[in-house]
């Protein structure tokens, strides 16, 4: 279930894992001034993203992700069977959570010359860190295919252009680098695109993150 | 690999997973202010936990945890070959990690009775959110044995008993409840207690969070 209003990134890490997978689901919006008996049975909080499983349910983006792997249907995403390859992959999930996200709303959100230059800093350095950690090849994390640290970064990766360009001045990646290697991939990936909406409405709804912009498009 | 001068909650979640599952380990302090390259190796950032395993390394205590349950070494902590159940316990594990702990924090530092107050009653609802999660039998979260959410919960359970009551008051669970069936539970675990520290080192160690303190102690 996800959120009728706006595009949240964190549904479409689930939404992306159900493509790249390829299991079948039914997607449902939800307007979030209504929330349907059907979601508050699943998660009291009301919060998206929400999967229902039979008469189960549960949220959670990251869970969502485990529990998936764990059906053991569809493309696995993390390595199977390697335990170290798997904490690999969960360690730089974490890194994604912690060090990358705070920052990408930080910029977002700093309204301040100087507070921008800091967070924009911040981000580009907790990037370049999960880069040098990547296969070296690449293009995705793991090498040739799209995976699990992948698709957790995937939705943020898809709004450094939507959003942080337009309304921060967000660079494209340097040509040729492996950062920008990656960046197309996760772009020109076609669960990735079956899920990203049109550029206009990430526009719209980072309006009220990013407060007075000077993009030129309002 | 721990820090000799602090007790670490979150060092000691791999430590309690270590000695449930029956694995054999060398459990190395650490001093901060001298880290060894060999941690430094491990974690760049050089925090701990951190745990090396022939010569590969990792960090970040969830990451740990789910690394030595892909082992599939000792007693499994999560529930074999069940993606609701496992997914059941990640879901009330992300809660103790981004509902509890946050207030167990905001509790010990908050100096204005006001704020204990606020923190405290957070603390409160959110605990009693994951007992009403709980196997109602108990005494732990899955029922007769400890596992995965024991162990993420156990290193703040015993501090509630250790720090937030001589700090802050924090009241003794209440008699015949289920959370006081639970605390009692962890708190007479075997691998528990061979992970915890004097009364003493846990009231030194918190000095410098609680600030300046009414316990009577100092």
């Amino acid at each position: 279930m996800a959120d009728v209003n706006d595009i949240s990134p964190f549904v479409q890490r689930v939404w992306i894992s159900l493509e790249v997978k390829g299991l079948s689901y039914q997607y449902i919006e939800v307007d979030p001034y209504k929330k349907p008996d059907e979601l508050m049975r699943i998660n009291p909080r009301g919060l998206i993203p929400a999967l229902q499983h039979g008469g189960w349910g549960c949220y959670e983006s990251s869970v969502l992700m485990e529990y998936l792997e764990d059906l053991n249907a569809g493309a696995p995403l993390l390595p199977q069977g390697d335990a170290k390859h798997r904490a690999h992959c969960r360690l730089w999930s974490d890194h994604i959570s912690r060090k990358i996200l705070p920052h990408f709303y930080g910029l977002l959100q700093a309204q301040e010359n100087a507070k921008q230059i800091e967070e924009a800093s911040e981000l580009t350095s907790e990037i370049k860190k999960i880069v040098d950690a990547a296969d070296p090849s690449g293009p995705f994390f793991l090498g040739p295919h799209i995976s699990f640290v992948d698709i957790q970064f995937a939705p943020w990766i898809i709004r450094f252009r939507k959003v942080l360009m337009p309304y921060r001045g967000w660079p494209e990646p340097e040509d040729g680098s492996r950062w920008a290697h990656w960046v197309k991939a996760i772009e020109n990936n076609e669960g990735v695109k079956a899920t990203t909406s049109t550029d206009d409405l990430y526009i719209e709804s980072y309006e009220r993150y990013a407060g007075e912009c000077s993009c030129g498009l309002h």
